[in-house]
């Protein structure tokens, strides 16, 4: 199956990719790694605000960091037209809006690590970060860039 | 307009690249992408501390931003000798020494973002992550680090 | 000599590679660069917990550096087959879990960038970000992250 048979199965509806609040692009190319901004949480298409550990419970946490992956998904379709061009998600690095005594992040990160996962099986197979910053733009709890090899 | 004509006509003179105050190198190049270390803010040559939503206004920090991305110039200038060999810059990552209520994270980075956009046009776009952290080395204000591509 | 010798010299034993403790692998490579995940601080095989400028001294920091450098060699080493391989250590991101009045971050990072020098010589010079977080899976004080250019 390819990447949007895949999201289809998954019930997965592709939005409207995000355009950038400010004075950047929400992907820049360099020969065949497309680095892709950080991406922050969104609910009804507006900024997911909250903080792990005092609004928010880790599995909020998880399902807004896969709500993230598919607004990933979206950009890299936009850019690149096609997700089949895809060759590999390189690397992924998650932030995660936390109180300081919260240390679930993994947890957190893996909304969007398992989803890139079913949508692109080994090709999905990217290194990580993951880690708890004080804020984040708009309050919102999770921001996530990623890193693909495309053809 | 070339780079340099372009920080002349801004009035901006590029200050001398600054040496690592520790066991690394300001820019490292593999293949033609050359990875930027993580440049603090600095004022009349020393640390600009301060956090934002506490000591420091947005507008600070936004200039704070802007500061950094000319300290990021003198970085590459001294690193490839001639600033009209950068192809591209890909990717900027901004971090902003925030109180746990402070947003704006985004703000503070367009002064870097729109400084790179001046001086470089269509090939100063690129991507970007903003965020809050905890603390930055002897306490600055914001850090930055970015990604060009080179010929 | 070679990484390993000097290893010998620095009588540090590599030991077995980390596992993923999530959705993701511990190493990605995309044509010569091999991004390493974020490797967390362990002591006797379980994450090293606390916070800098609270429970930690700059210090301990420094030394949990150390180890997760070695740790990083152990997934190249697992990744490459041999450490011959690296060509260069391009960049390295050290977050350090830290309180909000904790500003020695470059040293706590020295620990990690230290290593990487008496391993590699020249081919350990690389560009470098350290700054504070809020938190780190588990609690750790220290998460590290690097990208290599491999031959």
């Amino acid at each position: 199956m390819n990447p949007y048979q895949k999201l289809e199965q998954l019930g997965v509806a592709l939005p409207a990719a995000n355009a950038p609040v400010a004075a950047f692009v929400m992907a820049a190319q360099t020969g065949n790694l497309v680095f892709v901004s950080g991406h922050i949480a969104r609910r009804e298409g507006r900024p997911f605000a909250g903080q792990l550990g005092k609004d928010l419970s880790t599995e909020d946490g998880r399902s807004a960091a896969r709500s993230i992956a598919i607004d990933l998904l979206a950009t890299l379709h936009e850019h690149l037209g096609d997700l089949g061009r895809v060759r590999r998600i390189v690397k992924v690095m998650c932030l995660v809006n936390s109180v300081p005594t919260f240390t679930e992040q993994h947890l957190v990160a893996n909304g969007c690590s398992e989803l890139l996962l079913e949508v692109f099986g080994d090709r999905g197979r990217h290194a990580r970060s993951a880690f708890g910053v004080a804020q984040i733009p708009f309050g919102a709890c999770v921001e996530i860039e990623l890193v693909a090899e495309v053809s």
